[in-house]
């Protein structure tokens, strides 16, 4: 096997923002040539599965800057500073839906976009799910609706691109394999 | 449920680069508060499923710059300016792996990192796969060894996080579901 790795040569830091920061480093290639490399830094994320004792699907719909467009997603959210992934996935699932949990059960764990950032999402299932009384508490630049669907109108987002994000679709294409799973 | 639009009311350019550019923007939101946004544009990329004949899955094995490591994933690129996916598709299979195709399929889209950028991955299933003569062409930039597995050997790249990226998570747990649907 060829060797792979890209020694770093020089860094700047181009920009340090409120969630990501991005810096261009020059690498030394494995054929001994030089180039760059435009990396984005994220401090990670956790997403939550969350199925109700009615087997809905429990998802938020969002207004997302990037896209200038609303889309539905599992409920998810950054990871505070030290803070462990299993109690941001309980502390999302709640601020944006509601619901608490009785246990919080890590599946897998997925960079997004290893081209060019270091993002992380920590994917959890929560199970033995109850609403929690008083109203959730989201940040205060974040606006969500809560919606419940089953399987089949999941998957019927997927086709209408209303669901159309890696870790939503990931989410619900693991939910139809436990399903086929079963049978 | 709520209105959850946010809308543009300055927008910055802090960089614009080989691969993604960088903006702040200031939005409006729902509640008529004001908020930055900070935003990494992306091309777009393609990502290929390719199984041979010997049910063997077609990994690419790359230094990742963001995460400081080597990892398995699916063969994949970025889009040209004005490329057609499915060409691209082809393009990315037969640069990194030699492979051709008879058929290049598409199976979903989705947006890796909603939260702060805008990169779509078009996922493909190339069906007919016959190696091409001569050396694959990749990028001057780009080093990569070719694998072949099979299923239960990639779901343990999974559990050993050698396999660790959304796109390629996704095309192997759609591998399982369409086994779990055979039986």
């Amino acid at each position: 096997m060829d060797r792979l790795e890209e020694k770093t040569i020089g860094s700047k830091e181009i920009f340090s923002g409120k969630i990501i920061s991005l810096r261009v480093e020059e690498v030394e290639l494995p054929n001994g040539k030089t180039s760059k490399r435009e990396i984005v830094k994220h401090p990670g994320a956790v997403a939550v599965i969350a199925v109700t004792d009615e087997k809905k699907i429990v998802l938020v719909e969002q207004y997302r800057k990037a896209m200038e467009r609303v889309m539905v997603e599992i409920p998810a959210g950054k990871l505070e500073k030290g803070e462990d992934p299993s109690e941001c996935a309980r502390r999302e699932l709640e601020e944006e839906t509601g619901y608490e949990c009785r246990e919080m059960e890590w599946l897998i764990s997925f960079y997004t976009s290893p081209g060019f950032a270091d993002e992380i999402v920590h994917l959890y299932i929560a199970k033995g799910l109850s609403k929690k009384e008083g109203a959730a508490a989201l940040d205060e630049d974040e606006f969500v609706n809560v919606e419940e669907i089953t399987l089949d109108e999941a998957l019927a987002y997927v086709k209408e691109k209303k669901i159309y994000d890696a870790k939503t679709a990931y989410a619900i294409q693991y939910l139809q394999l436990q399903e086929a799973l079963k049978k």
